[in-house]
């Protein structure tokens, strides 16, 4: 099971711990079930007992209390084993709580109601063109179609989250700088929640693309992860013993922002030869030998189309410069894995493999921890859309 | 407070948790209040209930068994405030509890004996030669400079902690990799628990910088920083939201392995362009014009010429690749502080300075979080063993 990700929801101390006050020790295991059920799926209260360590009366408490609420229903399994009574099945109600899922791309602004179970309920998403990437816009857009969802579905969000690809100070969803979308300092939280009416969180797209890839992707189950990908710019976001990697007052890091090329082409950052500017969009257009403004769908047609090309080839340098940068990445945060996600998910099976193979033979802590694996993002584009409904949720099981 | 290190000791759940076992809570609140005087030095038991969160009779509880124990006295403080019956303060005894602290360098061997309040009782230190440097004879020498400092001191140390430059797995202290030494696949944790007969923990050597910036040095009361250090190699340790950054089974990252110029100098490790190629002693050397064999003693008299000496100046090649380097490290871990220790405290103050003013003005996250600061470590040279004192005392003093 994953663990919490913010502060308040989900995880923190075992469950059933001993001498625990009985309210907090229910309400404890109430969100640690729905937890389970939310993360893994239904199963039996006897699974349930054994993976949360609590006994069947215990369970059952909980379960017919959820069920109860409406939040649960139990249920006899399709397929059955044995010739026994079946047990009974023990499912989460996805409209029973439900949340909005935000992610505010340079191109795109998409939108998901989830419920619980991370089902998707309904999803909205339009095309950002210059004029209406101003923040007032798209938060008034926003509001309209989280409206619109909700009157469409017939169900209410009890949270939300926001991906954005910029620098984010966690505590109030302020947002520093946000350059491929042209933002600097937009109070996009408060804003948002005053126009929602309800809570809303806002974080780190690269941040909520490792959280997705946790909870439902590639790295289920793993502990120690980096999330790259690549959108117009290029993002990070580290997991490490389960937590996300956090700096001061609650930023992450901009991995896209580690010099990989010094004296290499300037960066809108201040700086020069970013990783960004050698393995984000622009660069990957420059090594097809398309515009630099060539339109997502055309730029992944065009990598399809080499899928099966052998090395070397023209994506050669940008390969070079993947692994340059990943290199840096491993050595710097000894992950276990590490998820190429988004524009990185079309990138030829070929070149890839290169990347693997340099970064393993170039990285003194690869080789020490045993080969860190490098895959590609099974949830593709949907991944920050996917973490924000994660982050979404955390606040909102506890408080079911 | 300092929150605990590793696993075991010290930290945990916060003091007084009500509903705690009584046993439990007691020896929570015992090791807390140890950990507040070895860390913070002599208080009053008032301010001991104040900081802790406990109330007084706990607080006497918890003293009168201490000092029962021999392990803390009770003394009228020198200075007195006001009329008043003066308080009495609380003082650890230092050689109630007595950790072996050890760093192997590339050119010395530094031990030293360390009591709770983290005063060195004694300490002993020899000059490594390259017939000297093999693991075996290493391990048989600070067998034998431990029993001749417990000897002189007349003390026994409950438990070791020993500084390795190279990759360590935790769990059980095997270097799989230190370069530097030559040293590979090293059971060194084993090795020494063995001949020293108490427990052995191994940690890389930057880690146990951080960890000594952190409890002791400019980095005592921030959250979120950055240790890195030259020595023969540049490593680097993390510090995030108080807890080291580690990555899959426990190892931690490279950071002296970070690519700052790409077909750049080979480097051991297998890759080219390392930082540590380019501000490594090697590298200060040669800026310096100087054999890259030189002692450091020289190097250090060298540095020291150059004090006040403005920029440009021999080191300002340098200096772009220190801030280069540490661009990419602030851009990553988004820390509130950069320690630079060991050889760099020696590095003219305009060094710094422009390397300061780089930084700020190349980071986007430096600028997002209000401009990272960065310092030069006030514990110098011996900032690995004291943080190797420091992780030895975390199991010790939960069990004092």
């Amino acid at each position: 099971m994953s663990r919490a990700w913010g502060g308040d929801g989900g995880g923190g101390a075992p469950a059933g711990t001993a001498g625990a006050r009985p309210d907090e020790a229910r309400r404890h295991n109430r969100a640690a079930l729905l937890r389970r059920l939310h993360v893994a799926g239904p199963c039996t209260r006897a699974t349930l007992a054994a993976e949360l360590g609590l006994n069947r009366s215990t369970i059952k408490a909980v379960v017919d209390g959820l069920a109860e609420a409406g939040v649960v229903t139990e249920a006899v399994p399709a397929q059955r084993n044995g010739a026994g009574r079946p047990s009974l099945m023990v499912l989460p109600e996805p409209e029973a709580a439900v949340v909005l899922a935000i992610d505010v791309r340079v191109e795109q602004v998409a939108m998901a109601m989830v419920g619980i179970g991370g089902q998707v309920l309904g999803r909205h998403s339009w095309n950002l063109h210059h004029r209406t990437r101003a923040p007032g816009e798209v938060i008034t857009h926003i509001a309209e179609s989280a409206q619109l969802l909700a009157d469409e579905l017939a169900v209410s969000a009890r949270g939300a989250a926001v991906s954005v690809p910029g620098v984010v100070r966690r505590d109030d969803g302020f947002v520093h700088e946000a350059p491929n979308l042209g933002w600097r300092d937009v109070a996009l939280g408060t804003r948002l929640a005053a126009v929602l009416r309800i809570p809303v969180q806002v974080a780190n797209d690269a941040e909520l693309g490792a959280l997705a890839e946790h909870v439902r992707g590639e790295a289920h189950g793993v502990d120690d992860l980096v999330y790259i990908s690549a959108d117009r710019g290029v993002g990070g976001g580290v997991i490490a013993a389960g937590r996300p990697l956090r700096g001061t007052r609650g930023y992450v890091g901009e991995i896209g922002h580690l010099v990989v090329r010094p004296g290499g082409r300037d960066c809108y950052c201040g700086n020069r030869g970013c990783w960004e500017t050698e393995v984000g969009e622009a660069a990957l257009c420059r090594a097809l030998g398309l515009p630099e403004d060539t339109p997502r769908g055309v730029i992944v047609a065009e990598l399809r189309s080499l899928a099966t090309a052998p090395l070397p080839g023209p994506l050669d340098e940008f390969a070079e410069w993947l692994a340059t940068g990943l290199v840096t990445v491993v050595n710097v945060t000894a992950p276990d894995l590490v998820v190429l996600g988004d524009l990185f998910t079309a990138l030829p099976p070929a070149v890839v493999d290169h990347v693997r193979t340099q970064v393993h033979e170039r990285s003194l802590v690869s080789r020490a921890v045993g080969g860190t694996r490098i895959e590609t993002s099974p949830l593709g584009r949907d991944a920050k859309l996917v973490g924000a409904a994660e982050l979404a949720f955390e606040p909102v099981l506890g408080a079911v």
